[in-house]
């Protein structure tokens, strides 16, 4: 194969060939590789999906701070890369890890997603916490 | 409350604001609601949300077709809707689903993330293929 990968190529094929958006990233998915729950959704560029593969630890891109991220680089929490999976169309990776320590999320909990939305009804939405904090993100983060 | 909520407010409160990116979208994860897999990643507009919250069913936002699309409208593969969550931040949700049907991704497969990457190694990478085709999307999409 020369040139441009088909639309073929990409889903069919067994090339790696992410496609990344305007801003050079794509998103990922990390799961908990025992329970399976989402513990978060964020992007990785080009260098962060390679440092990813190479070392078996996750590194995203941080659209806020605009660098390149080592998961728990400052609180300690790195995920080790069990599985990596990508999608159809090479725009979203899934990882499957082990999360070092209490949790992923900033805010202190396992997941990210410590939200539900209750379904069924129109208008204003109440939101229903499902997890508690399982650790202090200041004393975590803030060294 | 009155005004813009604080990032206080959008990580701890109980108010369901999501935040859009400059396209109008979140990004949301559909996992099988008895296997725990990631079936797909796909975005959602405000109107893609809201039908999904009212109706139990998945709604996404087409960004190659630029429409509203309600997941299962042409296959049948129809996702209901078993529990939703919304991320700290709220620019990320997550479903979990009953994916009707023999699959979810428009390939002919149970889910889009049907290839491996393996891990550990620099350089050009061969993905892994993990699953096969459960359905032929010809006879399922072009009717």
């Amino acid at each position: 194969m020369s040139g441009k990968p088909t639309p073929h190529d990409i889903e069919e094929g067994r090339l790696l060939a992410p496609k990344f958006d305007a801003s050079g990233l794509v998103a990922c998915v990390a799961t908990d590789a025992t329970t399976g729950d989402v513990l978060m959704v964020a992007h990785m560029n080009a260098d962060a999906l390679k440092r990813t593969i190479e070392t078996g630890e996750a590194w995203y891109y941080s659209r806020s701070r605009q660098s390149l991220w080592k998961k728990g680089e400052s609180s300690g929490h790195v995920q080790r890369v069990v599985e990596m999976r990508v999608d159809c169309d090479q725009d979203a990776i899934w990882i499957k890890v082990e999360q070092a320590g209490p949790g992923a999320c900033h805010t202190g909990r396992r997941s990210c997603f410590y939200r539900a939305v209750p379904l069924g009804k129109a208008g204003a939405v109440t939101l229903e916490f499902r997890e508690g904090k399982t650790f202090d993100p200041k004393t975590v983060y803030d060294k």
